[in-house]
């Protein structure tokens, strides 16, 4: 029954996210030996201009490669 | 001072989910015996995309009737 | 498929907080017409001393009767 | 290492939103002595019309002024 | 930058649940091809009285076995 | 009506926790021009050994200081 949350910065490639959804799905399914149907997983893409790092938003240190 | 907040696919007609925003309240106030003003309830809206059960995500399993 | 979580300050009677469960389950199935094994209810009590209203912490403002 | 989420009416000014962040970063860096580039601020806007006060929507109390 | 929150049900063994703390960051670093250091994961363990589907507390349906 | 939830690892003095709910209340307050009485803070003290930073749980980095 674990429910997983994952809050992400927006803007990734909508497989991919997908891929970490299943992934991870599968992932949390393995290792608490929790049947795989009982497992929940939410993604929470953030917008980069409402998450920072310290003082430093997310928008403003936005390299051109995938999100870190 | 209960504060509420769920976690639903979005897709559902706004004033079926407002019925629950409200109805939500009044049970949490009547249940808890807290005033109802002191209740919030908050509605996240989550895109059926990026949120699966096991590795099925919603998108893929959605029926024509409404949202389960 | 909702998901609810219940933010509430610690020290209410465990029997009630368990109604309110049950009860907000009941709640949010008729409402959003989900099946009702659908919809999961977690609570997350707070201790007093680490919710604030304003600059007044729930510990400082604590009444003898129910926590509102 | 503190992950700080804010959840707020959407509609505020988007400076004004992001000024905030910053000066929650540096205010929990301060107070918890831990270094600014470890504190993580994320900002959640909900939709006035998916939060209620009690049984009262957000977008039914929308005063003209700055939202509360 | 990925935060991950698991919450799942009190009463499994630590080991198992850390296991899957750095499991799932291996799997979320790999699958959104995000630097394995900069993903967050934590547990939310919630006490089985407190956590509900339907009606159904998880406290009275818990199996001997591992907890789905 | 903004509200925070600071995820925190647990182990700080309870006062600087509680300066930090405080002060975070005020910088809300004044930033986004909301009524002090509006802004709620919740504090969630994660235990070390379930909060992991890539692989690594903050309980086997934590150095002999203030948590960072």
């Amino acid at each position: 029954m674990p429910i997983v949350t994952i809050n992400m910065v927006a803007g990734r490639d909508r497989a991919m996210v997908q891929d970490c959804l299943r992934e991870v799905a599968k992932t949390v399914s393995r290792t608490l030996d929790a049947p795989l149907s009982s497992v929940r997983v939410l993604v929470n893409e953030v917008d980069p201009e409402l998450w920072s790092v310290g003082t430093t938003l997310k928008s403003e240190e936005r390299p051109t490669g995938p999100t870190p």
